[in-house]
């Protein structure tokens, strides 16, 4: 590990000079977080250089940003492997590294852990002798947890050092009342004009007035973007280059001497030092593999991914339905929806990261009339399981949850996984659970959803649908299920959204063998077509399901709960995820791992018959 | 309806003094929520009196202050029945009365709710011509999802009246940075008295710094305790009085032509009116049947309850180990961890209604060789949900979830009801469950859990067990079910947690009717004792799941899956929660209602049997 505090600044700022081009190099190759990576080095190399790390717990929020504080800490060499399966992860994760002290992949929740970490500290009696020091992005700063945790440490005082790096734009376009109040006028210039100028005009106070004086100075102070975070019992330094390394360093030391919470207000330009991506708020968040000298995206073969087949199906659905409205919780892009805010800028809604909100509200808007699509990854939407149950379902009302990403998600990894959401939205009296197959079904899909009564949530994943394209489509019913073939067999592969395809795959390799199986797309996980299943359990007697999902609570498990209602005699046999969670990597390499790829499927299969 | 605008002050004041007598009088013979409800009654008599209710959106926070708008809405005459089984909800509830906008029984989803509304309104083209007014406590700003809206709120400025009931104690002692600040002592005279020496100094100034004024102005309206709802973008209008309706009618009037967001902000106090409950935190909030002239509680034949044992067990554990640590989100009574924190105040904390900060802070003290206890009710965790996966689960930490309330609630209804906990729980890797079925068990289940690694959840209801003493207790071993008697029929009883007591008192009538039942309690949901449960399998062929949770994601769903893993020969039936809301009502009612009541379960197995 470099030792930081024997470089002078010059050499720190080639060594982040270094780091950079490594990011940049490697990115372009593996595909990853670009802009915040590159945005925050220096921000890291201070943190290095001022804190501890085998000390003070260093805690990065969503920790899309630590490449740096990885390749400072002996990862320099491995770093070619980032997000490729045994390789380097994406994000901070203690089993990868010592130097980790926690896993992070969803954002915000960095001041509850150095709130916690500094009880602990104070409950070892090492206080002032180890600082939790959290770097935390703004666009960070609009879900809620924050807060709750910026209230208990206000309150309390533990000494927890926040380095805020402000950089305008977090993943995409900064929305909201904080984002727009950190990059007030009043930050820079501002404040030291009236600074100035108060100096000068207290010359003409008279003596009976000195006590005003301090008074002015404060209220001076609370304009600045400080007193939102003063007034809340934090203290505050800033606003700051976060790019500048001596005055990076310079308001950590002075942060860390003063044992009470303090909050260091850095500004970064996200994408620095690659040229291409300075000031690009989106584009450069996460990208692929692309070329350094032009910046193009290497693609590969590229068929269309479902969330653009959503995107396409709502439109539609905007353009004949004026009460068709829909919100993203800072994924316009990611999620599809960028091009319904763009077209529909009073329908469609970013309302940052805040998913809990983005629930609540749209289910106001439903109780007016409106049918809100809310469109959050699976993973992200267990932010707002409270408000799926409290606020949307107990009503019975009529909002549609448009879950992307459900199912492996690739190199993102644990964090991001869209394992549960069947297992944790089928429980939730009111709910319907659907799948669309492809994408002909998918806009089948989104069709049957606007006349639906009650809570919706439709799931599809990140990519890419194997294709279907041998059985027609059909209009979707409520419950009903589409029985794409019969077979002569006793076997029937049932699939669930993505699996239908994979199931069809299956199909063709055990046809290869000689074995006929029985087809069904089950479209809705709840309800099962009970009718259906019962006739066709009387033909079929062994049953294997496919879907991208979690056994525990997942379609299988939904399905012995039908067969033992209905005792049916069939011996069930599911494909979906065992109970762990999934690593980072190529996705069709993940699936390889765990033993789901088409090919191990139809081996499993056949082995079984023999 | 009360036609308020034809009262006079001096009529709204009499008529707010019957509404308070009302009020006692019924939560004396019923139960419920006394002080915030006493607290808030010119608040809401004077929200009818300047909205309109027919027109504008009244949207209650929590809801559990809304028995004066019950009570003005053509509830009067059946407020009796509050509470009870379909009487009168102490909630809002829309299926209730065409007058109640929203449910709410969780904190803080009002402001979100408001938003939606506005967004609703503004594209009906009914912006100015409907307000949407929320009336929030104190309490509820600690939750983050408030912040989540106001951040919206405030950049898109959506005209919205937000009525901040600041009682100073929502629940339990006001806990963190904003309930500080709103109470401090900035709030009235300081404000008033800066206001004054300012225009005085202004005198002296020069000519020049006459552009100078305007800035002192608004730095001095800076330190008031609007400055931040402000710098939010929402306008601020206060602290008025909460039991002044002349000054409560001219805030909302005022607010009402401003067309913009705008927070009043009113002090009231809890419990007003009812001197044995005025200034008493947290013993009026929610309460039993009571003595109205003494104040005395009118207790039922109590047992212990399952809170209290956990409490008493949890003491004794942190007596023992340093390092056991625990959290409560504002419910430091409720959840029986008062005396914890009155006895170890630096290592049991209470972080007011934040539940996601609560989970998240603890997971870094657990890191830190920690061994915390979270103790949040069923229906509250659900708020956590992606914390318990992503903080907790993910690095496997040894980590504690106490669930309170588990199962049905009684008189609060569909809210609060614990019915979902063992399924959004089981499908996460790395998480073991269990629950104790008496204070035994209890006692065992918390000395268990200490050595326990990983995450590890314990379940219990509100309120007492039935009683299993007729079983010797073992201590818990990992995945370890205990058989508590063989049977010489073919039926197996199988209880998890309280539904052991029922499983027990179930297999006394029916060995009344000479069936002789086994019996088996589960102790873990996952995993399943699969050993013994293969073994019993041979000698028991229809199995019946007690279990106080949903049937979907179950226990009795986990045990299909494990009969299908092993190819069981059994029939299984589970007589857990059907997929529906629960409504409220005494919890032997409402268990009536389902059907699920022991005779009625002994009924349905005989029934089988025949």
């Amino acid at each position: 590990m470099k030792q930081l505090r024997e470089c002078s600044i010059e050499e720190l700022n080639e060594y982040c000079e270094q780091i950079r081009q490594k990011i940049i190099q490697t990115v372009s190759k593996n595909g990853g977080h670009l802009s915040s990576n590159v945005g925050a080095v220096e921000l890291i190399v201070a943190m290095h250089y001022v804190f501890d790390i085998k000390n003070d717990p260093f805690i990065f929020d969503v920790s899309h940003q630590a490449y740096t504080h990885k390749l400072i800490t002996d990862r320099w060499d491995r770093f070619d492997t980032l997000r490729e399966l045994d390789g380097i992860s994406g994000y901070t994760r203690p089993d990868e590294s010592p130097y980790d002290y926690f896993v992070a992949g969803h954002s915000s929740t960095s001041i509850s852990l150095a709130v916690g970490a500094a009880k602990a500290i104070a409950l070892k009696g090492e206080q002032y002798k180890r600082v939790p020091v959290a770097l935390i992005g703004d666009g960070s700063l609009s879900a809620g947890m924050v807060y709750e945790a910026l209230n208990e440490l206000g309150d309390r005082r533990y000494p927890v050092i926040i380095i805020l790096n402000d950089n305008k734009m977090s993943i995409s376009k900064p929305i909201g009342a904080i984002s727009k109040f950190l990059s007030s006028a009043m930050a820079g210039d501002f404040y030291q004009k009236i600074k100035k100028t108060t100096e000068q005009i207290l010359q003409y106070l008279p003596e009976s007035a000195t006590y005003m004086a301090k008074k002015f100075e404060e209220s001076f102070k609370l304009i600045t973007p400080g007193i939102l975070f003063e007034e809340l019992g934090i203290d505050y330094i800033g606003p700051i280059d976060g790019h500048n390394l001596e005055s990076l360093i310079r308001a950590m030391q002075s942060a860390k001497g003063l044992k009470k919470p303090v909050i260091i207000h850095a500004q970064t330009l996200k994408g620095k030092g690659y040229e291409m991506a300075e000031g690009y708020y989106e584009k450069w968040h996460g990208v692929g593999p692309f070329d350094v000298a032009s910046g193009e995206a290497l693609k590969k073969g590229v068929s269309k991914n479902a969330t653009t087949m959503y995107s396409e199906a709502l439109m539609d659905l905007a353009k004949q339905h004026e009460n068709v409205v829909g919100v993203t919780a800072a994924m316009p892009s990611g999620t599809g929806l960028s091009p319904l805010i763009q077209a529909y800028p009073n329908r469609f809604w970013d309302v940052a990261i805040a998913e809990q909100h983005a629930v609540t509200s749209m289910c106001a808007m439903a109780k007016e009339g409106f049918k809100p699509y809310i469109t959050i990854y699976s993973t992200f939407l267990q932010r707002a399981y409270d408000q799926v149950i409290h606020d949307a379902s107990i009503l019975n009302l009529n909002v549609v949850f448009a879950i992307d990403r459900a199912g492996i998600v690739g190199e993102d990894g644990e964090t991001h996984q869209g394992a549960f959401d069947i297992s944790y939205l089928s429980v939730i009296p009111h709910m319907t659970l659907m799948a669309p197959r492809d994408e002909k079904a998918m806009h089948a899909a989104i069709r049957y959803s606007y006349k639906h009564q009650g809570p919706l949530a439709i799931r599809y994943p990140r990519g890419s649908f194997l294709s279907c394209d041998a059985f027609e489509s059909k209009p979707f019913e409520y419950g009903k299920a589409q029985l794409l073939k019969e077979g002569d067999s006793k076997i029937l592969l049932l699939g669930y959204g993505s699996g239908v395809g994979k199931a069809v795959a299956t199909s063709k390799i055990l046809s290869e063998k000689g074995i006929d199986a029985a087809i069904v797309d089950l479209r809705f996980a709840k309800p099962l077509d009970e009718s259906l299943l019962i006739s066709l359990a009387l033909k079929y007697e062994t049953w294997y399901v496919f879907s991208d999902s979690a056994k525990i609570g997942g379609v299988g498990s939904l399905l012995m709960a039908l067969k033992e209602k209905n005792t049916l005699h069939v011996k069930i046999k599911t494909f979906e995820y065992d109970d762990a969670f999934i690593t980072h990597g190529a996705t069709h390499l993940v699936e390889d791992r765990l033993g789901i790829t088409i090919e191990q499927l139809a081996g499993k299969i056949l082995e079984d018959i023999e």
